[in-house]
């Protein structure tokens, strides 16, 4: 029983540590100003010692990276309605909803501002349900966009007006999206 | 002689804090993790005192952004080749090349992480070239998209690309965005 290690045994410390320091860093980067968020500061939040946060993440990048990796990943299901623009709608106009969050907004800003790695946690996942959406319509026997094509097309216009922009994204320009992709 | 507020005296101590403070502003972004980013940093690198530094800026992503607006402002001349296709296919293909400079990359990142005016920061300058371009195409008659339209089409893309996808955008592809978009 002893054989198992700490930092993956169910329940245990470490599991309820990486819990708290989650938390602590969704908190801190939807409340504080970017300068407050350091690993010394996540540690006070999460009521850990610094050198337990320092021991287990390389840098405050390594954490975001993981934070973001984890909120991200299979927050959207990806949708079966049948036909590929059907689906490209349902799953655009999911993501458009997410990017609307303020909270997941400053997430990401944090995780991107971290360091170079961050961005591809904050769009890692999202490519992946678009390839899982695409290779669904090659299993019904149609010629979808590749993966790249895609992303390009809806994650790019998508983020770039929740991050760049400032713009809201609302339903029928998320809908112009598919059908220009499609057509 | 002496109303002239110091701030704004050209050649005056405080026009030089401040090209020093952006200048190690840049430095500092291009080499350190994100984490040693902060007001005392920066004063320490520019060789002033840490509150001439808050003094003149309310905050770190007060100071990122202006720096990027300063960095950004103008460094790409809006082309004139005769035709939209053209004016697009030039100017999509020099903003591709910045978004390859790792330093623009580093400042862009920061200027995001620091909070959330830091997008519009790094993007206002390019939707108002775009906009010229898209006026010039007016005043030769034609009937160009709207500026928004193209901002999507085009900066969505190549921002998407260089901030969460870590993919370069080659000039066959920037191409391409511009065909798509007048298609």
């Amino acid at each position: 029983m002893s054989t198992t290690p700490p930092h993956t045994r169910p329940g245990g410390r470490s599991t309820r540590v990486r819990a708290a320091v989650h938390r602590a860093v969704g908190e801190l980067v939807a409340e504080s100003p970017s300068e407050d968020l350091t690993m010394p500061t996540i540690a006070a939040r999460a009521g850990v010692h610094p050198t337990t946060v320092y021991r287990r993440w390389v840098s405050l990048a390594d954490l975001l990276a993981e934070v973001a990796t984890s909120r991200f990943s299979g927050d959207i299901v990806v949708p079966d309605t049948g036909t590929l623009q059907g689906d490209l709608e349902r799953w655009t106009a999911d993501v458009a909803v997410d990017l609307a969050d303020p909270d997941v907004l400053a997430l990401m800003r944090a995780t991107v501002g971290a360091g170079p790695a961050g961005g591809s946690a904050c769009s890692a996942d999202r490519q992946a349900q678009l390839a899982a959406i695409l290779e669904r319509e090659r299993s019904r026997g149609g010629e979808p966009p590749d993966v790249e094509q895609a992303a390009d097309a809806l994650l790019g216009p998508l983020y770039y007006r929740a991050i760049f922009a400032g713009r809201p994204a609302d339903p029928d320009w998320a809908r112009g999206l598919v059908e220009a992709l499609l057509r």
